[in-house]
This record gives structure tokens, C-alpha cells and sequence, in this order.
């Protein structure tokens, strides 16, 4: 993999990954582009104990543009997009609308003195276009494809690791209109937070307080015994809908081996990833014959904090809970933080499994 | 007020709240109704420490119902609803598709023992129709009618939280196709959990943990002291978009009065609320010249637990951000709980102020 680090014409840094050793990266971006907004405001909610980021500078951010305007084609002689060159294997870079970035002016003024302290959103968010084929998604990738991407968050992950800011990496996948996506063309996101997410938080205190051994582990070692909830397995990793799933179609997808982060994958573990990830992906949109909309997370540890507590696994879910119709977050998800899920962990497991490859 | 209680033809209770003393309710429910299905099943999360309710029977729950077909219409003499009677004022009925209720069969086994325990989703979950018109919505009611639905929130909070089995009362409104409502007609729900809420045990430890006096008090009177992102305010409620608000347009209203519950609001307090929730619902309303999506949530204290900790207050929040753009949870919020917020808390109170009514 060769690895070219450029810059777009507002400063924004541009990183092509190439699966040919030879290929060459010259290509200018010639646009007039104004400068790149600054970060978000972070503001500390102290009732619910978490940051909130205000980024106003994304209400005017490209929203489903018509795919003769897609940001994410490659640049062309008649009309340059956000990657200079004509063609690309992999390419990360710089959001032009971030929720985080590095470009902080001084610090804010705290909101209410004493009570809701502010900081600057620093930290970074990049787009990761998966091809510059416009059309497809993740699970059409070649399986070489998805091995470059496997390196790519890797690299990421390393690189934005080290910047002392960011105090853990989130590589995530937002796929369809239903949740919410902007733009059609294959591509992922990386968020470099400069804080632990609540998530996570919550996450590494119930491993902490568990008792004896690894509670991520367990609940893998516990599911691959139980089978009737494993989606699709090889022997490095197992994919399978947790008992206590929240959503219709939930999967999580674990390494056997304990690692905190995607840099800390083997070669052979990430060979292996690779189809069991496409398996999974294509389960999901063999269910009704539509493509699902949904969100595949990678749980990294966080940077410099709980490495050996955390369990790097990727979460994929779907809103869609049978053709036609979606599973909202309502009153007891979004205000209590009580999912309610309408299809059984088992029956989930057994149709993704029935759907014919 | 006057209150029935009744039961429709499959065993569900059914509670008429009659602004009239002289109201009689003997019409009786005929239609042949299968008996309603059990409770859900409840599974343990340990990795994020929560409970988790699968209730798989809601899956074929009434989903967008032709005009003509709505069950919480009157019933008229050609039609049985839900409702027997052919006029009402408030009524309050059980769920026919209920995630919690008290028809429990036999403990359910654990799914993976010693780490995934289940039990029986025992609970109640209540439909409340604010009024026998189809049309309009919460922010149309006349003001005596929704000083009748506050006392009917108080009554069933009082009588859910005498049950044993419940641990916290939660009334609530979605509105909006958007936010996926599955009936048009004016209404609410309340969900009586039989734990107390991972968003209100969250809230409660941050109460625990902060040093004199209330937290909730201490944002509250911050707010008014800032006045910036006050939206209405009388002399015994105050409405404002949070300085740390999550969502594009979210109003937090609080008593002035700090009180653990709806049933501990004096009859002056319930009185005030009527005027300045209409008001809120009415600006948001106005914004955009379209019906604003939302879930109105009200917080209300445990049953049991930490009541002096809690401080009785209703939010609500839009998921519309702009003109036909909605504010979806993505990767950030949905799998790491950072919210990122398009919407300056500031500006979105003006905006709401700004509103002609």
C-alpha cells in the first residue's frame, strides 16, 4: 500500500491510499475554496455529565446532492470534486464540515460560569471514500478492497493516536437515507474525540466491575457456546446478534483474540475480518431485498486510558425492522434510554443466516 | 372531574376522565378480541449496564391506520375503537401492544447464564387520547382540557406508583410520522417501568455528586439569571433551550418549585403550566410553518428512590433542523452518545421567541 499525503486548496489534508506501489499523486486541486470553518463549541451537560458539541457552521453542509455533483467521485477535466486526481483506490480526508477539527480559535467563554464550563471541539474528523465508484456500498467491495480499508483505519488510527488531542478514534460507516446519510457515494467517517465518548465510558466501568476475567470476552466466549445467536464465524472472529440486542438487526463482531485497537490486529486477524464483514453486510441486505440502512461502529480503547480493560469489536445495526418499516427511537429510547426491540435476538440471528448468498 | 373506570371486551382496563360530574359511561365494548399478548421479555446488558426489552408481539401493532380506522376515535354505531363510548373527554386505556405489562407468564429462563439474566417485562403501558377530535394535535387543545390532562398525568402517576412492581412513571408524547408515530390522533403514553431508567439514574448520580444544593435548581436559576435562552416564563414555570442542548430545537420546562413528581404540583402550579406549555408547543409549531415533529418526556422522580434527589421537569425536542432537514442520530450519536448539535442553543431560543403566535 502506498501511502501520499497531499492537501486540498483550503488547506485540508488529503491522504491516498493506493494498492500499487507506483502510483503517482500529482494531481493540484485548483478550486476557490473559501477557508475551512472552525471547530465546534463543546458544552458540559453536568445533568447528564457528557460533552455536547454545537458545530453551526454544518446547517449548510452538502445534503443528498445529484450524483453529477457528488463530492466523492473523483475530479474530472470538466469539474473538480473534493479528490483532485482522475481515479483512486482509497482516499482520506479532512471533512469540510467538521464537528472537530484543529482549526480552534481561543478558548469560549463558559456559557453559565460555574455550572456549564466550554471548551474548543478540537479534534479531527475525516471522510474515508471506500472507491471512486459512485454506485454500490461497502458489501460490493472487492474483498482486496475491504483489506486496503482494514489497513487505512488502521493507519488512521495509529496517526491520529498520536496527536495529543485526540483521546480515542472512531471509525463508522453511516449507510442510507433512512439514517440519515448525505451523500450515497461508499464512504466512511473517522471521528478523533477529544474526549472518552459516554459510551465508551460506560462500556469500560462495567469491565472494570467485573468480576474475574474479561466481561467482553465472556459474553463472546458465552455466545459462540450458546451458536444460536452466531451469525457467521471463521477462526479469528464471530459475528453475532447479542442476546440483549437493542435493534431489529444487531450484529457485533468480534476478534477472538483480546486487542484493544484496530493497529493491534495481526495480518492473519485482519485476512480474516475481511469475509466475514462482507458475509455479514451481505446477510443484511439479503433480508428483504432492499438495501439496509445502517450503522457499523468500531469500539476502539481509548488512546491513552483502560487499553487493557477495552475489547476492539465492531457494531453494526439496522432500523429496519421488517420491509416498509423502520424502528424509530421514541419516548422510551431517546428520553429514558429503554430500547424496546420488536424482533428477538434468536429470530434475527436465524433469518440473517437463512438469506441466501 | 369525574373518573370511570371501565374494561374493554379482552380484560384491558379503560379509564374515562370526564371534565363533566354528571358524564354516565355504560357503553360496552363488543368486539371479539383475542386476549391481549404477555408482557415482553427483559434481558440484561452487562457491557452498557442496562435492561433491555424484547417484545416481539409488537411487530404487528397498527401502523398508520386509514382515517376512517383510527381505534382511539369515538366508537359511532357502525364502528367499535377502542373506545366504546361515542364521546369522551380524556381517556386513559392498557396498550393492546403493550412492551410492559402485568400479564407475566413463568420467570423466562436466562439466555446465557450467569451473564445475561432475563425477567418478565412486568410494567404497564397506557394510551392517553387528550381529546375525541381526530384532528389537531396537543397544541390546539383548549386550555381546560390540557389542566384535565395534567391531572389525568397526576392520577395515573399516583395510582401506577402505588403498584409494587413499578419503580418509575413516565409520560410522554410522540409526535410526528418523523419520529415515528403510528397514529395521527391526539395522544400520549405513559410507560410504567419496572426499573428506574439509565437517562434518570444518570441524572440522579449527577445530583448525588454535585457539591450544595440542587443541581436541577442551579441550572435553572443559571437559565433565568442568563435569560438568553429563555423561550416563556410565568411566575411559576420557566421554559428554556438548555445552554448544553442536544437537539436542534429542545426546550427543558421546570416548576419553579423543585417537586418530585406531577401529583406534588399544587393546583396554582398545574394551573401555570397550562398557559406556558400551549405557548411552547405553539412556538415550535410556528417555526417553520409546519408541524414540528417532537417527544415531550416528562422526568419525573422513582417510585421509590432518591426523591429528594429529583426535580420534576418536562423536555421537549424536535428532531426537524430546517425546512424539510431532519437531525438523525448517526454514528456519533447512536453508537458513542456524542451529540453534535447544528443548531446554536442560543439562536434556537431566539428563533423560538421570534415566533408570531
Amino acid at each position: 500500500m502506498k501511502r501520499t499525503v497531499t492537501h486540498l486548496a483550503d488547506g485540508r489534508e488529503l491522504i491516498y491510499f493506493d494498492e500499487r506501489d507506483d502510483a503517482v499523486r500529482a494531481a493540484v486541486d485548483r478550486r476557490d475554496l473559501p477557508p475551512p470553518p472552525p471547530a465546534s463549541e463543546m458544552r458540559f451537560d453536568p445533568i447528564l455529565d457528557e460533552w455536547v458539541a454545537v458545530a453551526a457552521h454544518r446547517q449548510t453542509r452538502t445534503f443528498l446532492p445529484p450524483t453529477d455533483e457528488c463530492p466523492l467521485d473523483p475530479s474530472s477535466p470538466s469539474r473538480m470534486t473534493e479528490i483532485p486526481a482522475y481515479d483512486y483506490d482509497v482516499v482520506v480526508f479532512e471533512n469540510r464540515f467538521p464537528s472537530f477539527s484543529h482549526r480552534i480559535g481561543p478558548p469560549p467563554a463558559d456559557v453559565l460560569p460555574g455550572i456549564v464550563p466550554t471548551r474548543p471541539g478540537e479534534g479531527r474528523c475525516e471522510v474515508v471514500a471506500f472507491t471512486s465508484n459512485h454506485t454500490g456500498s461497502f458489501a460490493t467491495l472487492p474483498p482486496e478492497r475491504v483489506r486496503t480499508v482494514v489497513d487505512v483505519w488502521a493507519d488512521r488510527t495509529a496517526e491520529l493516536s498520536a496527536r495529543g488531542e485526540i483521546e480515542l478514534v472512531f471509525p463508522f460507516e453511516n449507510r442510507g437515507e433512512e439514517i440519515g446519510v448525505t451523500l450515497h457515494h461508499p464512504h466512511g467517517q473517522i471521528y478523533g474525540y477529544p474526549f472518552v465518548p459516554p459510551r465508551t465510558r460506560r462500556m469500560l466501568q462495567s469491565a472494570r466491575e467485573f468480576p474475574g476475567g474479561s466481561l467482553f470476552a465472556r459474553v463472546l466466549e458465552a455466545e459462540r457456546d450458546a451458536k444460536v445467536r452466531v451469525v457467521a464465524a471463521n477462526d479469528l472472529w464471530t459475528a453475532f446478534v447479542p442476546a440483549f440486542a437493542r435493534w431489529p438487526f444487531e450484529i457485533h463482531v468480534y476478534p477472538h483474540r483480546q486487542v484493544p485497537d484496530i493497529p493491534a490486529l495481526s495480518g492473519e486477524e485482519r485476512d480474516a475480518f475481511v469475509p466475514l464483514y462482507l458475509e455479514v453486510l451481505q446477510r443484511l441486505d439479503g433480508l428483504f431485498g432492499v438495501p439496509m440502512p445502517y450503522i457499523a461502529a468500531w469500539y476502539q480503547a481509548p488512546v491513552r486510558v483502560d487499553r487493557d480493560l477495552a475489547y476492539l469489536h465492531l457494531e453494526v445495526f439496522s432500523t429496519r425492522r421488517a420491509p416498509g418499516k423502520l424502528k424509530y427511537l421514541a419516548g422510551s429510547e431517546s428520553a429514558m434510554g429503554v430500547f424496546v426491540n420488536d424482533v428477538r435476538p434468536e429470530q434475527a440471528a436465524s433469518m440473517l443466516r437463512e438469506v441466501q448468498l
